[in-house]
């Protein structure tokens, strides 16, 4: 399994991938290598997928690299790979081109695509919007091939696409049908913090029910507000966990599996077959003729199996990813972030310095009239500590210059400092082309604890859906980690533990507006990621008071999120495209239930 | 019908328009009522749907609306109305919670709730994601009911939702199969200008293939992006046109139908019938008994046919809509604008001004030292014809105290400009409780011709999906329809005619930066709107090389768009949720085509 970084749009640059990494699969000694779900195209590539110039191109680099393959020498190892495909023959429907797109598969081998199939199941909640893009695949591909033992009877591999190991019928249940002996299926599943180990159990339970050796190859990197992890896996058709990727590296997975030999007497091509979720699907079979093999594998080189990341660490490196690649992917050289000396601009700013390395990270230290003394010096601490490039401009003259205009006070007086801030960053920005890392939280997020072009204003937000408490609590596990290397902790203690506090005015501080982060963040995430009403919110034991004036605090604040920078997903709902609420919204939350019974229904 | 404008999330005020349009119905003598689709929770309610509070709520509500119409004498009514529902005994899909949202519609009569049914077909393409949503209707309520006349015999209704008439198969074949004379369609249909006539074409069509009358009820006003334009439309089983309500008003649409008798011996309840779309669909009849009338009808104040808007005139009055919704619903009592002279924030306050009054408009005007005379001296023209509050705030010691502390030049330099104007508009924003309006129009959006937090910053952006060529058709029409009226033409005749700038640079001119605006919008149109890739672009007669710099400018502007406010979409394709690219994008539109011919496919 090759688990690796794709780019979405970046035709050539994926295919370059795919033939660079097939070559060291080849080095290797493998004889079949699974790269991710679209991988050619990167995923997900959201309304390209509609517009035919895209697809056509994805259809003809795929067949490029087929030829290119063989041309290299690679030409006798099966590439099972992602692509964009359409349905030539599909129905018409509304929204969709002629001609439908397809989440798709193929097979590469002998200079030739040599088979195709598409994706099942497709998901359309959260973040997923497939059901906009695509039409469900109707197909499960069972290619014969030589196992790696050049004496080996044949071996059958079926492959599936991502959603179709999530739900029940479908691939899974023709593969069993189909009697394959492995089950290789690529992915483009994003990262979300958890403490189960979900994905795991969802393959070996596929495993089971397929009756099938399964490969889960997962894609890499960061794309927008979400973060492929990798952390492919293969466990055999008893769900025991052979072999294991790495979480948020780009990794060659190789395992040498012992697989049934295929029934020499195979059911006939082109059979439809009920697959358990009210559709049938067509297993087509092929057999790829055995080529010799390129050169003799270094097997030695060759590993299985990774240790996972502890929970913090996972998602501190899932932060790290999602900037270096935005950075990257994006052709940024460098980010620029304002210091306020507080907890989350520290940790933004170290997060972009693992990212990029110090050198690449610019701070701006932005003083005002309200700013105390540990302000300045736990930010310059800061500095000191990383190594990173540094520049102090105080905004007195700037504020005194508007509000002899304006004659601002309260919170207008507020927002205006808070948005000279963000102005300079932008100048800066402009002026020497540094992509703006905006420094807010989740709590503040979703309070509207935070100021449109202000504390707001930036290109990526990194720690967006990091509630405070587990800003903290990655902060103390960032230092420990340092202390653990004998390292100096990058953040400054004192960043960590004085009360947090926006300095707009005199001894402000945000325990005057917010409640306790502690029960904050708790009530947050069962609003925001659990959707309770008012009424469940109450009943899990949150108090009644709180729980209606934090939600008009999160209900009033849709317009702020409406208008905030993207940045990466860790939790099962983020802002952004994950949850979507309308900005004009008179709902107001009833704290007592309406009494509607919903009837029971059947166990998801 | 009765064309109304409901809120999203105001139950209770919803739910006092029905009484309030039924009453007004029953004074002029109607029977049968039909209000738009989800009527009661507003449309679209997006992730509302999926909040198992919300889904009680309108349940309960529908139940009361029934019998508060009953106790207010309007029980012998029958009200068609959409709502939001669950379906019990759904099948169990990720994404969805236990009891599975309805895009519902019910009878209320005699005090109760008499039938219910769903949409069937579920748009999700453009700015739909209904199935994210929910699942499909699958019943045909069939109603029972005495015509006008006393002593006439019983009519069959039956009842289609919205997207059921743009797809073909489904309830309009079963509404034939069970022998209807009348078809009702709540709907919740958004303004799109289109010089065809789509919707009575669409009316005309399924009420022949329906073979009874069809009754199309629209909702009207503006919910963020969208604008529902009303419209509503009555046509006979011949496609002739019976009645059509007014654009963007609300409106009780009366119409004194000649339905066919009803078969006195109809087939059993509940038979399941072939839609013709791949699903069965089930008709649910019943018949309501008849109930005293409440009083004599004033038939004479009933009003059936209003004329249509001349196209200048329909996107004019879509974009007033717009501004005004969005200022009422969000509660704000007045809104600021940015006053430059030009043609756009000229335009935009009228817009303004026409939605609100030119009490509750108050504008502002930054000159800088590039600011040229006419900027000063047409800005402060337009204040006086319109009679709007004006306020002049020069920008240049703000500017100054910056490049004091920055030593800016180039774009950050004029970026700088840019954003000290939106940072007083904010100010004052923040000081009065104004909401801010953003002058930017579609073509600068697209092209990226605007600074992020600068001309971009505000609430709601009123001309953000209006091309700069049909600006200046708009203000000329405005001036037109007010001379027409003897009033004095709003649009000082300068702003529409001098050539554009931005002023940010000394001589500076839009046309040194983009194509004349006439070829700019064309390929525009073509590239946003029609999705045609480079080489279709060349092919449609675009210049090449201006399709490669057009098209890149309008790729790196994506990550402006995601964080510019909302405004009303008046095209097929608008900035918003109805266009999604990503940020993170290396995709290059090839010049040439790739030469992969896509297949031909059955006419859409």
């Amino acid at each position: 399994m090759a688990q690796v970084n794709a780019t979405v749009g970046d035709l050539d640059g994926n295919s370059d991938l795919i033939v660079a990494w097939t070559r060291r699969a080849a080095e290797q000694g493998a004889r079949l290598v699974v790269f991710p779900e679209m991988m050619l195209t990167g995923y997900p590539v959201e309304d390209l997928a509609l517009r035919r110039s895209f697809v056509d191109a994805s259809i003809a680099k795929l067949r490029a690299a087929a030829e290119r393959l063989a041309a290299e020498g690679l030409g006798g190892i099966a590439v099972v790979t992602g692509y964009l495909d359409r349905k030539a023959d599909s129905q018409p429907r509304v929204g969709l081109p002629a001609g439908a797109p397809l989440d798709a598969a193929a097979v590469l081998y002998d200079g030739q695509v040599q088979v195709t199939s598409a994706k099942h199941h497709l998901p359309n909640y959260g973040v997923f919007d497939e059901y906009r893009y695509f039409v469900p695949g109707d197909v499960l591909p069972v290619v014969r091939m030589r196992a790696a033992d050049e004496d080996a009877t044949a071996v059958d591999v079926a492959i599936a696409i991502c959603e179709d190991l999530w739900q029940d019928g479908g691939p899974v249940t023709v593969t069993c049908a189909a009697g394959a002996g492995l089950l290789v299926v690529p992915n483009a599943s994003p990262y979300e913090r958890g403490k189960d180990d979900t994905r795991l159990e969802l393959c070996q339970r596929r495993a089971r029910e397929a009756g099938a050796v399964l490969a889960y190859a997962n894609m890499v990197g960061g794309q927008d507000e979400l973060v492929f992890d990798g952390d492919s896996i293969i466990v055999n058709d008893e769900g025991e966990l052979l072999a294991r990727g790495p979480q948020f590296e780009e990794a060659l997975i190789v395992a040498d599996l012992n697989l049934p030999a295929a029934d020499p007497s195979p059911c006939p091509s082109d059979k439809p077959v009920d697959a358990h979720d009210g559709s049938m699907i067509t297993i087509r079979r092929l057999e790829l003729p055995d080529l010799p093999r390129p050169q003799a594998p270094d097997a030695a080189a060759a590993r299985s199996t990774w240790p996972r990341l502890p929970d913090s660490a996972e998602v501190y490196a899932a932060l790290v990813t999602g900037v270096r690649d935005y950075v990257s992917k994006n052709g940024f050289g460098s980010v620029i972030v304002g210091l306020s000396g507080g907890i989350d601009s520290a940790l933004t700013a170290t997060i972009a310095a693992d990212a990029l390395g110090p050198d690449r990270v610019h701070v701006v230290l932005m003083p005002s009239r309200y700013s105390s003394d540990h302000s300045v010096s736990d930010a310059e601490d800061l500095v000191k500590r990383q190594g990173l490039h540094a520049r102090t401009v105080p905004i007195r003259s700037m504020v005194d210059a508007f509000e002899a205009e304006l004659d601002l006070s309260g919170l207008a007086a507020e927002n205006l400092q808070a948005r000279i801030r963000g102005m300079i960053l932008m100048s800066l920005s402009n002026a020497a082309g540094h992509l703006v890392l905006t420094t807010g939280n989740k709590s503040e997020l979703a309070a509207g604890y935070s100021t449109l072009y202000g504390d707001s204003a930036g290109g990526f937000a990194p720690i967006k859906d990091v509630l405070k408490t587990l800003v903290w609590e990655l902060a103390r596990w960032r230092n420990r980690e340092a202390e653990s290397r004998g390292e100096t902790p990058p953040i400054p203690e004192n960043s960590i533990t004085k009360p947090p506090s926006a300095e707009l005015a005199p001894g402000q501080m945000d325990s005057d507006t917010l409640p306790d982060y502690a029960v904050l963040d708790a009530l947050l995430d069962d609003y925001v990621v659990h959707d309770m009403g008012a009424a469940e919110l109450v009943a899990a034991g949150h108090d009644p008071a709180l729980v209606e004036r934090v939600i008009r605090m999160v209900d009033r604040a849709e317009y702020k999120r409406r208008q905030y920078p993207p940045g990466p997903k860790i939790t099962p709902k983020n802002f952004g495209r994950d949850r979507r609420l309308p900005i004009t919204n008179r709902w107001r939350e009833p704290l007592q239930s309406q009494g509607t019974q919903p009837p029971e229904a059947p166990a998801s």
